[in-house]
């Protein structure tokens, strides 16, 4: 297919960074991977303001990507932390993508800061691309890129544009 | 580990969003992906100003993510079409698991706007977790993290916030 043939207005990429696609909300699933899920611990810990965190997290609830859990602390009011829900879950494969990319071309020279280890063996934790027939891929080139059944033409250009 | 006790000055996941991790970023990269590699092309398909499709490309080549290529089409000065590096070929997971996402949660009743399919085989590819033992992962509970060789403590916090 001719990419530029079609729309984009509904690409499954933007609508995911719709969503998530802030740094601050990626550094706060992070988080929440890593068990942090409380409000004041969050704030410390990555140095994001109140009103920031509160309006990320304000929007994860939104999308069901996290949920609100009371609980308390003896002599505090009920406070609430934030649990991934399966939909957020569901985020994982980005942030490992995110963090193997960075592990590869930006870790310090010593290497990476955190490993992720498959709790059954202990084995090192990446993401891969593989396809429904089980066989592993390598990289773009081995992938053809289809129209779906949502596939748009691209919006017509006006004439002065399309005879730049 | 308890994450609260290390330090995320050098977490690869925040220094892959320091080069890659705002919107209109990713969004060139995935017309890159796409074989849309001319400024022009990019700037129309998109609708990205031109002054912030030259920032980010200036950053992508800066970064060995994208490399400039002089074309020329006859009658017209020489100019460039930006090009993916290996360095750049490896974000690849990074825009599936995004896509995988909003193909899942974000896409219209119809079903998705493009299909990635493996060219061998014809059947559709997506990012999965697998460990270097071989196993296939579904999910971050299978998974358990740990500090890595560059793992850092966590600043100290000024004794009237550890006492909140």
């Amino acid at each position: 297919m001719n990419w530029l043939d079609f729309g984009v207005d509904n690409c499954s990429i933007a609508r995911t960074l719709d969503v998530v696609g802030e740094r601050w909300t990626l550094l706060v699933l992070r988080e929440a991977f890593n068990g942090v899920r409380r409000f004041d611990d969050v704030c410390e810990h990555i140095g994001i303001s109140r009103g920031i965190l509160t309006q990320r997290l304000s929007t994860l609830v939104d999308h069901g990507i996290l949920e609100r859990a009371p609980y308390q602390e003896s002599g505090s009011r009920t406070r609430y932390e934030y649990r991934l829900t399966p939909k957020g879950r569901d985020l994982f494969p980005i942030l490992v993508a995110l963090l193997g990319w960075g592990d590869r071309y930006r870790a310090d020279p010593a290497g990476p800061p955190v490993l992720l280890e498959h709790r059954d063996c202990g084995r090192q934790v990446q993401v891969g691309l593989h396809c429904a027939g089980g066989h592993q891929l390598t990289g773009p080139r081995e992938v053809v890129v289809r129209p779906g059944p949502s596939a748009q033409p691209a919006p017509k250009v006006p004439d002065q544009q399309a005879h730049r």
